[in-house]
């Protein structure tokens, strides 16, 4: 049976016309998913008469609304009900869809999907996490800024999940988990911390004690636990730090002709290294802790990026993680991990 | 008259073999400083002695103590009064040296310098002030990791302080100030963030409100303020993914012998890239908010690295730092500025 998925079709910056196209190239890469365009119908037939594609494997579900990209949360939930997010989340409510995938805002997104999957029995906040690149692989972090000013108790919940989907995703038994703190000394860091690293010492979590920013990258662990604000502050520096490497390396190169024809010579070399760093390939972030599987695009996605979010949520519908989520949070509340 | 710089020479992963031949370039660069060698005088003479030097410019001043860098800040304190550190500190005291400069560990650095020197009048705590490179220039963060947990008037005086800094060391009357949170929307962030937010619009500051962690590294603010986890978690995060990225580019061109020869005609334009964001360029973090100049080097810097601390800790002495952070402060409780 195929894996449908709902994509929120006029979320994110550019909306359909990368949302379509993306939704396009994952029928060509993946024979086993169904597409659930949700968005203004006659908008999105217009941008798919444009394409070439298997019309029995998409469906188009007309919504009226759209969130806006700054719109508030509280908002969003009370005036949108036609709009695009809250119909494809409904898909997914009502089994029409097995996943949803959204570009648009985040915390909208978050509050939505809450209201109409409900988080999972036992947890008490769910979490953005995203993976990242490291020098080994990549790492999933954990919360990336949906809970600010999380208990030592909702950071232990946060290790489970972000453990459990390593472990579906990736095939890894017992991932390392690490802690995001300022210092390995057990003196640093908030209260919340503190407790966190006790409660995750007592289960059997593959749990390697506190780790720093730089860790994030080293490929030592498998899962970074934060709270969602420390995670934001690290992701968006690293995306901060990184773009400007990008920026210096170019102009770099287009100094003079001398150094545009080292650029060209260097060119499949820096295309190859562009293509390891690329983070339009680490896009599409899982709300765990839900009752069903919503994936957040980044915003600004493009056609490539926007894909890898629906690859994602192919992955978590065919390794059943909020299953596995639920079943491990299960456990642990009885004492059992 | 000369400025005279204290030198903790015992301190940093590879002390001597380090702060010697930076001193003596130091020396070389400056012509208006003398420096003062803090450690084990027969250990300090040995390796000056590889070295030619104006001997009238430079003083080795014994101590029989080194502290570890990973000793805690209680224990140095206590139990090491005769430490390098220690002693370079207190020459500053002394008005012997106008500035101190270690590589030694940050926790008891900032714990030493506290006691010895003291805090600034109405400066609640000091903080830690590095800049960091960005896209138009560079920015003042602070604070990196000496406070955690701070309140909205530790952020007020860390805005004064930085805008203090920026303006003295940068010549710019008027830096813009931005406080690091994790959105642009008001409700988002810790509750000490929104009352920094409240009390430093009521300043003179030229403050641009708050900042995410990508927009560090735009240059749209002279100075970043936040508590110091924040700042060490942003800081670091920013560390592991600037290495990760130059492990990949070093990768993709060792990969074979003509990613090897395009390595070789890019030579120029990657080593003038790398200059650019040479994280040694930034190296010597301020302590600021202590009554005398304390310049903290990475524990990692080599010769070059070390030098641009010793240039910071000049640069600050020339630029009477605590003198004119003092004056602000005082404007700021009479409600000034």
């Amino acid at each position: 049976m195929a894996i449908n998925i709902a994509i929120d079709a006029m979320g994110g910056d550019r909306g359909l016309a990368v949302t379509v196209p993306a939704s396009i190239d994952a029928l060509k890469k993946f024979s086993d998913i169904h597409v659930i365009l949700v968005g203004k119908q006659a908008e999105i037939e217009q941008v798919l008469a444009g394409y070439q594609y298997d019309s029995s494997r998409i469906t188009v579900v007309h919504a009226e609304q759209v969130v806006d990209m700054d719109e508030l949360p509280s908002k969003a939930l009370r005036n949108k009900r036609q709009s695009s997010m809250r119909i494809a989340l409904n898909l997914v409510k009502e089994n029409e869809a097995q996943a949803c995938v959204s570009a648009g805002n985040t915390g909208a997104l978050m509050a939505v999907a809450k209201f109409v999957l409900k988080t999972l029995p036992d947890i008490d906040r769910p979490a953005i996490c995203t993976s990242m690149p490291t020098m080994q692989g990549h790492v999933h972090v954990l919360d990336l800024g949906a809970n600010v000013g999380c208990t030592g108790e909702n950071l232990l919940q946060f290790a489970v999940m972000g453990s459990v989907l390593a472990s579906a995703v990736d095939g890894n038994a017992t991932p390392r988990v690490g802690l995001l703190n300022i210092g390995e000394e057990e003196i640093k860091g908030h209260q919340r911390i503190k407790d966190a690293h006790l409660l995750i010492q007592e289960t059997s979590i593959n749990y390697v004690g506190y780790i720093e920013g730089d860790d994030i990258y080293k490929g030592n662990t498998d899962v970074v636990v934060c709270d969602g604000f420390d995670g934001n502050i690290a992701l968006k520096s690293s995306e901060g730090v990184a773009k400007m490497i990008a920026f210096y390396l170019r102009e770099a190169f287009n100094r003079n002709i001398f150094t545009k024809i080292a650029g060209l010579i260097a060119y499949p070399v820096l295309k190859s290294f562009k293509d390891k760093v690329d983070p339009r390939r680490y896009n599409g972030a899982s709300l765990l802790g839900l009752r069903k599987i919503v994936i957040k695009s980044h915003g600004g996605a493009d056609q490539f990026a926007f894909l890898q979010a629906i690859a994602e949520a192919r992955l978590e519908v065919s390794k059943n993680v909020p299953e596995r989520i639920s079943a491990e949070v299960s456990k642990l509340i009885q004492g059992d991990i």
